[in-house]
């Protein structure tokens, strides 16, 4: 996090049936490194939040707001808002900034369609506390509905003959109903998350799986998982249901990431940052504690370490040996110096 | 099997073209340890069927059950029945007595039920030939369709340029579009079946996934594979991927669980029922055969044995050695004794 | 690809906004293996494309075509065709011969259809270049949509309050939307993509996988993933979350497949064609570079060979060793003869 990222944006929320908003979509959210491009939008809409919070524009404000955006010349901005300031749902503006943790759920939901819309990298936003800031709610076919009123609702379905159809009960929708970011396939959109950061050129296949929080940087196949917090690489291929140890359980304090041209072989996994143009052989689970056989070229053993003090090094192919059942990383092209692991001391 | 349970609900059908109950949605089961119970209930509306079978309610049925429901100050539940017997679905009142296997789909449907309501927990009704009784449906955004339906639908749909929606194909639904349990988050309900058991406090993620008959018992964390016939216990951890076998394949007679406090990794597995306390490592699937080095805290071999032989012990770590390949089971705390291990013979 | 197979097909469209096909429904495809049959059919719609293309049929070229059908005695194809000219979707006639690559979307989708429809196998139709063909599109609770389109189509959703719910963003849709072969079970349709092959008797679990141009052959439990271009034979049994190596990615020229009466074991996988009565041991990943100790009956080595070398060997365990950790093959049955093996030198 090293410059903030100050944001605004104007959604549409879901109430539940108390009044309360629950979620919001924000079609175009607004990024700036400049704090007074913000505080010019803000002042003029009674705004007393500071770089952080929301408040429910009524008609008088909606047209406060967009004439200020017109006069920005933000004539696209200014037409979007008097769109949807048509629209019977609860019309938001709400601001955050990357160092302020979510304090509200307008907010919680702007930041992670900051991440989604690619305005914003993993680890760059602010989220903590997010988890009790959330609301788990049923996303369903009418839309997200607070399970406090959710019997009701499916009975009364029921008894017209109809369907509510409930895709998943969650603090966190699907990414893909809020944004589609361009240049990605999804095989299955029920398996990202909002606040995963797909980079352009990502393949998401059936079984893979992205985080909020988490992503890719590039063109990537991705058939495994990426877990919250979890940043692959470009030019990375995550083979079918492969693992990547998540912050949020397991995993510790190491950020687990996945550098350029790796490939993680089908059902592996990595609790380590894997360094680029590495591979993972097809079924191995590497832990930061697994004990490794480091090898050169002319299968030597160069020295015995645990993976989280070589995992540093680039290039190698991390197998177990199907003789002897010990894990060895090697160096996958001859050019690999090992030099560093030889006098490595740590 | 202890106590014999007895239940009954009223429910809202659903025919295929020919008129026949393919499928049933009771919003509010009822169960009671005490036969009579039922049969007070039962004896009001021309029921033969003794504490196992269904009728299809008339008005002037669904009207005496509701009086007979109010004499025995069931006002909610009258006021219900009275609200179900608007609608243009088939009503119907079924009853099932745990200890009888299901013959027909309401019944089979409403143990399902009692399942998914908490109000039975796996292993405690006999669900002996379900799979013979239920009917293999299309699962759609028009509702259960019969497989013989399905191609007139489904051209009509397009005909019009509307989409029939299939989610599933299967004898059984998913569970939450029947019954969302309090305190659970679901990912991705497609990977829940009806008849599985939530435990409050579980949450499931999106790689989760739990049969009929199976569940948690409290807090859990699921982000792997609850075959059918699986029980967790409470506060324990499946992680993403991981496997538990099932004894409707390849599990053999031993009934499969995890105990309290439990934590198999990624893409681990188990064929074994494991004891309270233990870990199985990431990657690493412990089958009943698995031939396993027990060890003590001091690194020394106790004895090998078949994983089948040392499940019951608590608080060991599964894990392969990285640098022998062999399995080894070491104690997680030094506070475990290993005596039991050291003296067992068998 | 032996005998070439001539298909023609009556379709619906769907278009974007500039009026482009980009998908097709074909609710009976026709197959033959006679040229000239196809050609009477096509020869009567003012067709020039040969055995490979496709046209629009405006009302009197619907009529010309239905006439000629019903001169063949196709009076169930006419009648079909009459209906479907009264959808004010576009009407389609699509030719395609198993020999040429897709060179057009309603062709490519008609390939796909064939193969679900069981109409050809997978490897039998030419499928080359079916990527560059396809668009990538989302595909909704209202059909399938251009990603150009996507935006303006999600917001004026919203401003409705309404949900264009987004399952999927990708060049192949799933197939049950376009035809649910008899005799299949398929817990969770988003995991089956149109082109995936399932032969009667198939049970597609809820982490079972089935990708184009691949599939079953008949009878089979499929809880694993079948790839691109993979045949699984009758009888055989993929555990959950079992991986075969596709073709497209990773599997490099060999092609895999799993013959009959086989088990792949949860969590395991092969990068070799896996023979007849064979099975992979639960979490044990063999591919084709794997060294594989194989034993006799007596557990004495017959000789060490790389998977790929041993893999038409018929009826073998594979297994890792849990106490030495090297991959072993052991003859399932006594019966098992090794003396192919025995003498085999590759």
């Amino acid at each position: 996090m090293t410059n903030t990222i100050y944001s605004f944006a104007i959604g549409l929320g879901t109430t539940d049936s108390k009044g309360d908003i629950i979620e919001v979509y924000y079609p175009r959210p607004q990024v700036c490194s400049d704090a007074s491009f913000n505080e010019q939008i803000l002042n003029h809409c009674d705004w007393q939040a500071g770089h952080n919070g929301f408040t429910v524009l009524d008609p008088s404000g909606a047209e406060t707001l967009a004439n200020r955006l017109l006069a920005d010349q933000q004539a696209e901005l200014a037409s979007l808002l008097q769109r949807m300031a048509t629209s019977t749902r609860p019309l938001l503006l709400c601001a955050s900034s990357s160092a302020a943790p979510p304090a509200s759920i307008p907010e919680a939901f702007l930041k992670l369609h900051l991440l989604s819309h690619r305005l914003a990298r993993p680890h760059e936003l602010n989220l903590d506390g997010i988890f009790g800031v959330l609301r788990n709610l049923a996303w369903t076919n009418k839309g997200a509905i607070d399970l406090d009123d959710l019997p009701v609702r499916q009975l009364d379905a029921q008894l017209r003959g109809e369907l509510l159809e409930i895709y998943s009960v969650d603090k966190f929708p699907k990414m893909s109903n809020y944004i589609v970011p361009t240049g990605v396939r999804i095989a299955d959109t029920a398996r990202i998350r909002l606040g995963a950061y797909l980079g352009a050129g990502t393949t998401v296949m059936h079984e893979g799986f992205v985080n909020f929080n988490a992503g890719t940087e590039g063109t990537a196949m991705i058939e495994g998982r990426i877990s919250a917090g979890v940043v692959v690489g470009e030019d990375s291929d995550l083979g079918g249901g492969c693992s990547t140890m998540g912050t949020l359980s397991g995993g510790g304090r190491e950020i687990i990431s996945v550098g350029k041209n790796c490939l993680i072989g089908a059902n592996a996994g990595i609790g380590i940052p894997l360094a680029d143009g590495c591979t993972v052989e097809a079924g191995l689970y590497v832990t930061a504690g697994t004990k490794v056989n480091l090898l050169d070229h002319q299968g030597n053993l160069v020295r015995t370490a645990k993976a989280r003090e070589i995992c540093h090094l680039t290039e190698l192919l991390y197998r177990r040996n199907s003789l002897t059942g010990s894990v060895e990383a090697v160096p996958l092209h001859k050019a690999v110096a090992l030099n560093e692991a030889l006098h490595s001391n740590n």
